[in-house]
């Protein structure tokens, strides 16, 4: 273990060298060769892109699933809203920020989607359809938080997170990993967001459920049911389903090998994840909490979206196996740390961030990993990342919510927290036939009948 | 405003002489040097037309989840079975009517899919792939009717409607369009079809909803609430997703730039379209009414499906941001007019069929549109294919929805309407344990138990 | 009939005296000049094995919706876990067993992926993305059997006989007819998987349920009602949708005719299905009973899916009008031969699966089916191939639920099944807040407040 801790230590001293010379050197993509541009790359990449659009719908339902009817309507509409808001942003300055050439801390260019070039330097796809399949993994990002919040976060703040999230904390860390930043000249290696989307995700997701503490009627060490199963079960679905475009679209070709071996390593590490988290239920509880299937799957894939790549198929089922366990017991810890994450996106989206990020350096081939004869360099560089993210988006992201609560205030008052959000912020309850809430029949629609209520 | 008008009309003078030169002049391909069939065309419209075909399941659960539980199960129906209905009048006539050459009003050959030559004429694709993503198209049409003539409409009807779209209403405008018939011979430009599809299905299910009168229980200035919110959110990021293989599938063929272009204006009008119906809805009741956020992106799709292949990603955001205005102010004025239309898809698909269209003559780039250098001309062709959609589909629609009324019965009887269609035409309910409604668990199956109920 | 008699006696004993020649001998892919790896082919078949593996949502929200309230965890538990283990079924032993090379029986090398080939022998695709392809296709094998066992199979049970499924079961048939064996030398035609797939999984199914016998409180004739027809509904869609993955996905290439052409067929048959289903359930009950179109769209589809690549278009509208038939008057015979199939899972992928599988013969183009002059030869080859298809399935089906049944337990216990699944063996209710079942909002989830209850 000594001998690691030194490895690790020259890194960062290293790390810290490299940052004046390379952070602050003009980042430009090589003058490659101009490859055409390829129709089959181009489908390629923007069928996965629907894919991961699509997951936005697979969060949305999974979270609604999870928590208790009278916030089902807020849920989803903040699930289509962090879509729209991430895209404004992420046209703004997000885009420009994470790809377009600039510095080894951020891009200067492309803001407003402006001077891009047809094709993006070094691929084989219109600048256009890169933009949108980052663009989609942007809003995944954001949405990511909005399952930690759930259940107690003002619309208006939710909002103005997701467009901050799309607009700069995402975009920037963004750049370090792939728009050519210094963890990129580091050799820091996350294939397709490990880091990038789920763990950036997560830790906004923490600050602002650490920042609002827990739900007015939680008590830990006890759940409080999802209203929802058959939801929650769809939405796991859509994002496996998601997950085969955001893992081999991001080999940003279609290149037949890489893309066979990405779909294979990510399904795997799914499966293993869910077997995993299902049998340790059944091992402590005797019960086969199919939600524990559900984040183990989902834990299994996030923790596979770095390493998938670079990673055998039977090494996919080991991470995944190891990443269900993480999902398991990561529900145990946030309860032991008072950590309330409604639909336990943290130990999904955060530890497997971490833990999938750290794979890379454990289990690349090619003399990589630390078992297939790389050493603890690899797994050295991939902690360098991980810290760098953690400083760079927990306190941003404490920051910005810091803002927001003084700004428009962060959480719904007690009284809207205990009658449910759906009827005192959106006007309108999801299920009013079953619940009797937002049952209102002659509720007037047209917008001079009712005097606006005061805010 | 006085010169637009003086150029409309010399437009229509022009088209009224064209119409009897052009009209019945036989149409026929160009004589192109024979392209070779693409697999990456052919594939990239399947797939499109796959992610279209899934559009009925998003048209059925946006319908559901804003009808009441007495109804789903009709709604379900109908969905489906308008899908199958279509597909046996567009194999019968529509296709050959449509696409077969004729002369300027409709198409001559391939009635029941006979004659077709292997490859489609001037295209890369088999002449099957592109009878398949037209199919979907024309489901997609008289599907949206049934939006707006939900919670009465007779099903026996809604088969034959559906039926009858695909065999006449919707093909014959599509010829004069797409089929190189008159419009299209003017300079018509509906790149994927605000009009063709969207339009045409919104004013027969005008017609309907018109001849039918409004629900017993709707109070004009009050809305009747949806069942199952959740349902709706499904249904609206189903069509989303499937609007995806609608626009940029419409190219029918992989050309990466033009695909590309048309995913993200498709997009940038979706995400403004939510974003203005969402914050109008807010800034007028102080409501973040979830389903206005729903109508605003829809109404942003339909309305950037015209031009979408001919204007820029920020014109794209200006018209979507329109749709939405549309899409919000448009519900207030159908409740004014007093049209019961119980899912807001007159809003949605006509008014936003009608600006998406008239949007190509403002927006399109190259010096055809208004903004862009193109003066009023296009602007004008594009008000005289909608005179025209108008002048075909509207009547068309009357007269078929008033025969069916006479030889069917258009509308279900008051005291079904009452009680709810499902159990009264379909024998279950949607929920019977949740609402009681349609829980009969001796409920007889097998055909000899239980003697026919007269009808 | 006499003469077709001796023909197909004839066949039978051919049959033994090749069985003899081809079983034993060595299985090897012949010699093609090798093809190169081809991008296009492989996007089309890694697109089509997601929408394959998306129809595990499809068949698990068809028979959600299809079952009661107290039972859908259950379900949905079942179809999320029965894609996992028979993943690692197929891993170990099931791939190699059925595209390895060996004898005619059942292949003998690639068990736990190891020693494949970069490229699959014969294919433009690299052997992990054809691996990808069949994986899906055995997990639905699996699944379909999941519902004809609904609402009392043990969970542990159905995780046993899932992973025997993908183990060895499905593989071993699937040897004999895609993987090199003496039913692909004989010429037994199943282009992708009417036999193969849906009735291998409807066998397992069958076996299980008879073994079982009924629900406490089903009484043939009279139907147990679903909890919910628009979860009912999302699967039909889902499964359509899937189903054109499933049918011009097993072309393994992306040849522009032949995907076209099979997609339109796959569509057809549906389409037919639905519309004669749907009316003949309006016919003898002058009820729209919307199970039934679903029933009757599913039960096309698995028709078509052997003879998909084969037929005409009219050929396909044909054979999908028939099976919606079966899929109607199946229900019916089921009630009589008083088997307990919840979700109507045997009329559809087993009655349909045997008449798709003749049907090859009676369809099929360019001389090979009896309609089209080929005599009663194919149909001959086609009846042998469904007998070895019985003889191989149902006994070893039987057989394995009887070791399952002394080792584990088949079935759940009486009080279980009355109280429902959910609870007892998943600690959790789907819809806690509507049903008050499983509504414990203070239930423990950590595992050491609660102690793990005896099994």
């Amino acid at each position: 273990m000594k001998g690691n801790m030194r490895i690790i230590r020259r890194l960062i001293n290293a790390l810290l060298a490299m940052i004046l010379v390379l952070g602050f050197a003009k980042t430009a993509f090589a003058q490659e060769s101009e490859t055409a541009v390829s129709a089959v790359d181009t489908v390629w990449v923007l069928i996965a892109a629907f894919l991961v659009f699509f997951m936005q719908a697979g969060f949305g339902f999974l979270e609604a699933g999870f928590v208790r009817s009278k916030n089902v309507v807020n849920i989803m509409a903040e699930n289509l809203m962090d879509t729209t808001m991430t895209t404004m942003g992420f046209i703004f300055l997000g885009f420009g920020l994470m790809f377009g050439s600039g510095n080894g801390f951020f891009g200067t260019e492309w803001f407003f989607l402006q001077g891009m070039p047809e094709v993006y330097p070094g691929l084989t796809i219109p600048t256009l359809a890169f933009f949108f399949f980052q663009f989609a993994f942007c809003a995944a990002a954001s949405t990511i938080a909005s399952g930690l919040m759930a259940e107690r976060t003002d619309f208006k703040a939710d909002l103005a997170y997701s467009f901050f999230t799309g607009l700069i904390i995402y975009p920037i860390f963004g750049h370090w990993v792939w728009g050519g930043g210094w963890l990129s000249e580091l050799g820091y290696m996350d294939f397709a967001g490990s880091s990038v989307v789920h763990l950036v995700g997560a830790y906004v997701g923490l600050a602002g459920t650490i920042l609002m503490g827990k739900r007015k009627d939680k008590k830990f060490g006890h759940t409080i049911r999802g209203h929802n199963i058959s939801l929650a079960a769809l939405g796991t679905f859509i994002l496996w389903l998601g997950w085969f475009g955001f893992n081999p679209g991001s080999q940003l070709n279609a290149e037949p090998g890489a893309i066979s071996l990405i779909v294979v390593t990510t399904d795997f590490a799914a499966t293993t994840g869910a077997i995993v988290a299902m049998f340790l239920a059944y091992a402590f509880t005797r019960k086969w909490d199919v939600s524990m299937a559900f984040n183990g799957a989902l834990g299994g894939l996030v923790a596979i979206t770095a390493p998938c790549a670079f990673v055998t198929p039977m090494g996919a089922l080991t991470i995944g196996a190891i990443a269900g366990a993480i999902s398991y017991f990561g529900v145990d810890l946030m309860e032991k740390l008072k950590i309330d994450d409604p639909v336990g996106a943290f130990p999904v989206h955060g530890l497997n961030g971490i833990f999938g990020t750290l794979a890379v350096g454990i289990w690349a081939v090619d003399g990589v990993g630390l078992l297939h004869g790389g050493g603890f360099a690899q797994l050295g560089v991939q902690l360098v990342g991980l810290l760098a993210c953690t400083a760079w988006t927990l306190p941003l992201a404490f920051g910005m919510f810091y803002a927001i609560d003084k700004i428009i205030g962060l959480r719904v008052p007690a009284a809207v927290e205990v009658a449910g959000i759906d009827m005192a912020y959106h006007g309108i309850g999801s299920y009013p036939e079953f619940t009797g809430y937002g049952l209102e029949s002659d509720a007037p629609i047209m917008k001079d009948v009712l005097p606006a209520p005061t805010d």
